[in-house]
């Protein structure tokens, strides 16, 4: 193939991104492609006056670009999974290359559309789905291809970070910081997914896919969102060694996989605990190489558009000289992938962090921490703040020893159900990353 | 071709990583690979009891695996610039691919290696050269193809950070921790390239080839060792938010390039300032992606080997659908290099540590910050420490504004010159990477 022709649909952040990057870098591009790479037409519904596209073909519908014979390569970009789906759908079908920033997309209808580009022995590409600017996919399908990785954790959500870093930094409230953020363009306005956890949970799955080589699951990880994470949680964690990171975590035990995502303390003496604002951080542990971790922008118009293009610079550097691309998607054909069994949620061990108020009268302490002693769950550390004046209530703060998290359930029920105790018991997960 | 076969020369560390990951993931590689891709012989002069080589055909000569007609790629870990610069030459003139993990060998000789290597449609890969299990190598060369990269700067010689690191957290001096670097087997009994920034900058000008599309050229870097740090001024550093790491620093301004490897001074606050120990750290800025950091293991067996191997991956891949390897050395084909003047080194602007130790009495501080003032050059900060017991001389600390270095050099001597000084000013510089 002489030259590698690209058509763009969506023209939002990334879209215009992408536009940019081509319309000031082609020289750079030809040269490091080593190939011919070029933008030929531009699907949007609407113009963005963020990029100049008047040097592209450009049509209203976006199925414009998959039915143009003239374009090679499409570049997925609308976001959402109904439309997407269609045209990606189309546009493996009418025998083009795919690259996509759609997270959503290849976490709920990766499979099928995976098989569908074996079948039609197109590519189907990713890069920027995951943690933006930061070439997390590329390091797990290549660079570690030789080692057994063994977890994955990381930062993957910048909203989420930009508001737990805000919290911790300034003390303030959730509700206020995210009004912040999106004022700041930082958060949709729609912030759900955001917020609980969806938008991490799909990268997640995707991570997972490439880590150990198991198909594409939207469903398997247990999702907790940061909505529930407060000032004096923050507060407390600090005072215990930890700061409160949002993570997606996927884990290799044996046979089996614990995919979570959900606010976590982790000690501050971790290189990701330093990953502040909207920075995204993912860490790796893989048997041969140990431990490596990546940071660099998340999201962002040229940030992610830049990893579109390297998956675009990949294919027209291959597709030169080979007619199919030797790369699977998820770094091994997809028959290959195996399923792998879910840890059960109630069988997943870890350390936790407990937060609750109770009565500060004689034999309180000794009704919770009984309560936890029964189910053989032993405490590692305990603050205990003396009542505010004026009140007869106290805040025990609890850091638990490694227990399965059904036995904890139990003993919160427990808890709770305890006359001496005002509201629900706070709870959060710890990680200290010796073992990932 | 149907299967990749492999001949590693040497098998020392590195050498044998390699082998042990080909004995542990036999399967792993030849599905991650999605073609075949076999060990079949082994060159060293001796046996390592590290790991098993009683599969592959071993030689005691390096160079009966490069005549070895079933050989398709050479992978050199023998070290050193003589005897290794005629293997991979002759690899290559018999129409083998290479894989080397010798920084040296390509820094020094790489320019006429990938020239016979394009003459020859051969691949030269070196993804182990610089930072280990750190993947720098293709994500400069590959993920952020379609930046324009400005700077590059990182911790890329895990024993003199070893180093560092221990005379700043536990206040030791340089040649004790340096004694202890070798016992541990951080060090080579003969440490000069890791002391004095040779290894460090040999690492430095295959990155920066990468990162601006220039030549290799082992010479270019401003290169200073770690042996002139002091505890004393590592405690200065900290007072003044500083710490301090031996840093490779590339970085573009404008048409010119900027090289140089030293003891630097960062803001504690930065990403890696926090990267410790033997642990490597690569930090690069590009006009889209913005910054992204890498951090991992800049040596070992096998974080090294991981590196290797993903070179023989990728290699086993392409060339499973391809008769050459589309992808050009240092990412641009050798012929499209542009070479770029160096900034000379007095030109180069930064801002300055300056120690020095001066007699206790009126008006030399203002003779001291007088040849500076002459120069136009600022003061940002200023420690003065009360001398000791008994003592007429006092220890000041000066952290200076930007100047460029020829300037600072001429006010230096003449600070020198002066009677009240006692020994020499110890200068070091401070780089906040706001620019880079």
């Amino acid at each position: 193939m002489a030259s590698l022709r690209i058509g763009v649909c969506g023209l939002g952040t990334v879209g215009s991104g992408v536009v940019n990057i081509f319309n000031d870098h082609r020289g750079l591009i030809e040269q490091r492609c080593n190939a011919g790479l070029q933008l030929v037409h531009i699907g949007a519904r609407r113009d963005n006056a963020d990029c100049d596209t008047s040097s592209y073909r450009l049509s209203r519908d976006v199925f414009e670009v998959v039915r143009d014979p003239d374009v090679d390569v499409v570049v997925e970009l609308i976001g959402g999974t109904t439309v997407a789906r269609d045209l990606v759908t189309q546009a493996i079908q009418a025998g083009k290359h795919v690259v996509t920033a759609n997270k959503a997309l290849i976490a709920e209808y990766g499979n099928e559309l995976i098989a569908l580009a074996e079948q039609a022995q197109v590519a189907l590409r990713f890069e920027a789905a995951v943690a933006g600017g930061i070439p997390i996919i590329k390091v797990l399908r290549e660079s570690l291809a030789a080692n057994v990785i063994t977890g994955v954790a990381g930062i993957i959500n910048g909203t989420g970070n930009f508001i737990l870093t805000e919290m911790a930094n300034a003390g303030r409230g959730f509700d206020d910081v995210l009004a912040e953020a999106q004022a700041l363009g930082y958060a949709e306005a729609d912030p759900t997914f955001d917020v609980d956890g969806t938008d991490a949970a799909h990268k997640l799955v995707i991570l997972a896919s490439l880590a150990f080589g198991i198909p594409l699951d939207a469903n398997a990880p247990v999702t907790e969102g940061i909505d529930t994470v407060t000032p004096a949680d923050l507060e407390f964690a600090k005072e215990l060694g930890f700061c409160v990171k949002h993570l997606g975590i996927a884990r290799r035990c044996g046979d089996a996989i614990d995919l979570r995502v959900h606010p976590t303390l982790i000690p501050t003496t971790r290189q990701i605990a330093r990953v502040d604002g909207v920075l995204n951080a993912v860490m790796v542990e893989a048997d041969a190489v140990g431990e490596i971790v990546l940071t660099g922008p998340g999201a962002g118009s040229l940030p992610t558009a830049s990893s579109v293009c390297s998956d675009l610079l990949d294919l027209g550097r291959v597709l030169s000289h080979s007619k199919v691309d030797p790369m699977p998607t998820l770094g091994v054909p997809s028959d290959e992938l195996q399923t792998l069994p879910l840890i059960p949620r109630d069988e997943v061990k870890g350390v936790w962090y407990l937060r609750l108020v109770v009565e500060d009268r004689p034999g309180v302490m000794a009704e919770i921490t009984g309560l936890l002693s029964e189910r053989g769950i032993s405490i590692e550390s305990l603050i205990q703040r003396p009542p505010t004046a004026g009140s007869s209530q106290v805040t025990v703060v609890i850091l638990t020893d490694s227990v399965a998290c059904g036995q904890l359930d139990s003993a919160i029920r427990n808890m709770e159900a305890l006359p001496t105790l005002s509201g629900s018991v706070v709870r959060l997960r710890v990680e200290s990353f010796q073992e990932v």
